[in-house]
């Protein structure tokens, strides 16, 4: 076992959990025999859903816990009671050491609040961000923070594009990957001055992890030009969310709009462009910057979407997120922020 | 003549001028009797494109211009350099009194500064705002501030939503527009300082110009639960930019998709779709703040889009836009901040 990657997950988060996390771990199993689970929530709801005896019962172990984080329950107020629930003992498990990272698709501020009460941060980075997977023209971006972080410093951004960077090289092979921060044009003189200084600070950095490309707009995000975008938890969680708005108010539209005979002639080419678009891909988010990575799976996907967040916890222990992340660190030099 | 819309066109911004523009003249003229153009640009480019002559004598003046500012000039250098450009001349009819409006589809940083530089501010207004139309499943939001201020403060947010509200009642018929404040989550404690003092604010306002609903998510801009939505410029350029990049994503990927015979099919279904959808019929943006109204096409818009632009201009101008704006104001009570 000390071979495997030992992801502790919450059964209860979400909807149509245990059931759900049950199918995705169950899915996993019988394709990858690398991974092993603790499994954090109610042992009686959890079996009942156990199909592959033989698979759980090698692979996993089930801890029952007596409570659960609801979904709508204010982070603050929950992490407060939160000792008992499944939530918690997923993440303190990676506080004792039993697991290497912990997944979770409950309630996202809860999980932050609980995650950082529990866990040391990263030494050098002063504050951890959310990121995500966003698909793009050639394959994914990886886009932080994404609501963890309301304001933040250069000394922030600067974080947020080391350990960005760190997670690309986790999830895809590319020793160097592009970074850019997002802005409302492409000059140097254009954005606030945090985002001035931090494009002063990365131009001149001679850490040789990325390759910093400047400024991005929002409409080229999906382009596929840049591999990782930087911006603040505000600025990255209205652009995520207003990106996730604007898909479903287009294609619900294009439902409202074709016909029968045209749906079933373009089955095929339909279900391809589906497919490509499928939020179950890139579900969910990464909580980086503490001594152990937490992963959050989107509440509301199936069992293919938390199956595909298991996926990237599988990617991010074997690449070894965590020492990538502090050898891409880097130092502010304070002339370079002149 | 003193009856009709007096608009200021600059007939050399954007691609495709001053062709598009003087098409898009002539088929705001052939449809709609109410305005009268004052054209700025090069009068023997612009004669050239001329076909329908007397409806051009009677409603229309040339006021040939020397110059003419490039679309992507330093917005600066640009203003600085520009006395004698169609833009500057454009503007300076609202400072002269000479017209009621402004259009044009040039450069929108010059555009904004040589705004600033010719006119004032309304009173008790600190900083314009750039505000545009975003469709959504009933029918337009106005949404504003789209980057003409990078950083905003409770004054400023409190006076787009009277600008936005009174651009909205101008626009479409509504006395009572819903507005909401563009944030992260909805709940009163969430995201800046800043916002927390703008809810404030706004909730306890009693001008009963505007129905207040609190926050929005970036994913429920296009639901059509509210009517305008205000956040600070830099936001909004990233929101407004984003979403666009998004419905460029999503429909060119669903193009690829279609065959030819799916495509031949649901033509009709496809056609309205992508009328629903048609950039041009919510092109451009509204600088609001100003004594009078200067509007932005799309540069890269065509003559329909441009003709969408003029038809803007034509309602802003007869609700007397300027007017209920005034009336809309709302002065700070220092309680309220409380």
């Amino acid at each position: 076992m000390s071979n495997k990657v030992k992801i502790a997950v919450d059964a209860m988060g979400g909807e149509n959990s245990p059931k759900k996390i049950i199918k995705a771990i169950e899915s996993s199993l019988s394709s990858n025999s690398e991974n092993f689970f603790y499994i954090y929530g109610d042992e009686f709801l959890i079996k009942k859903e156990i199909k592959e005896n033989s698979l759980f019962n090698n692979n996993s172990e089930i801890i029952n816990t007596k409570d659960f984080i609801k979904d709508d329950e204010s982070p603050l107020s929950a992490a407060k009671r939160s000792k008992e629930t499944s939530m918690w003992k997923t993440i303190e498990a990676l506080k004792n050491k039993k697991a290497d990272i912990a997944l979770s698709a409950g309630n996202t501020g809860a999980m932050l609040v609980i995650s950082r009460l529990l866990l040391n941060t990263i030494e050098g980075i002063s504050k951890p961000a959310l990121a995500a997977l966003w698909p793009n023209q050639n394959n994914m971006n990886v886009v932080l923070d994404l609501g963890a972080n309301i304001e933040c410093n250069e000394k922030n951004l600067v974080d947020f594009s080391s350990m960005g960077s760190a997670l690309f090289k986790s999830l895809f092979e590319n020793d160097l990957p592009k970074i850019a921060l997002l802005n409302v044009g492409l000059e140097e003189n254009k954005g606030s001055e945090v985002l001035k200084k931090t494009y002063s600070i990365l131009k001149n950095n001679k850490v040789n992890n990325f390759v910093f490309k400047g400024y991005i707009e929002g409409n080229h995000i999906m382009d596929g030009e840049v591999d990782v975008i930087v911006t603040d938890g505000f600025t990255g969680n209205i652009a995520l969310k207003t990106a996730e708005g604007t898909a479903n108010f287009i294609t619900n539209n294009l439902k409202k709009s074709l016909n029968v005979l045209s749906k079933i002639i373009s089955y095929r080419s339909l279900k391809k462009f589906k497919d490509k678009l499928d939020p179950r891909k890139y579900n969910g988010a990464i909580f980086l910057g503490l001594e152990s990575p937490v992963v959050k799976s989107h509440g509301s996907t199936d069992s293919i979407g938390f199956a595909h967040s298991i996926n990237v916890c599988n990617k991010i222990i074997k690449a070894n997120l965590i020492k990538k992340i502090k050898s891409n660190l880097i130092t502010i030099d304070p002339q370079s922020k002149q």
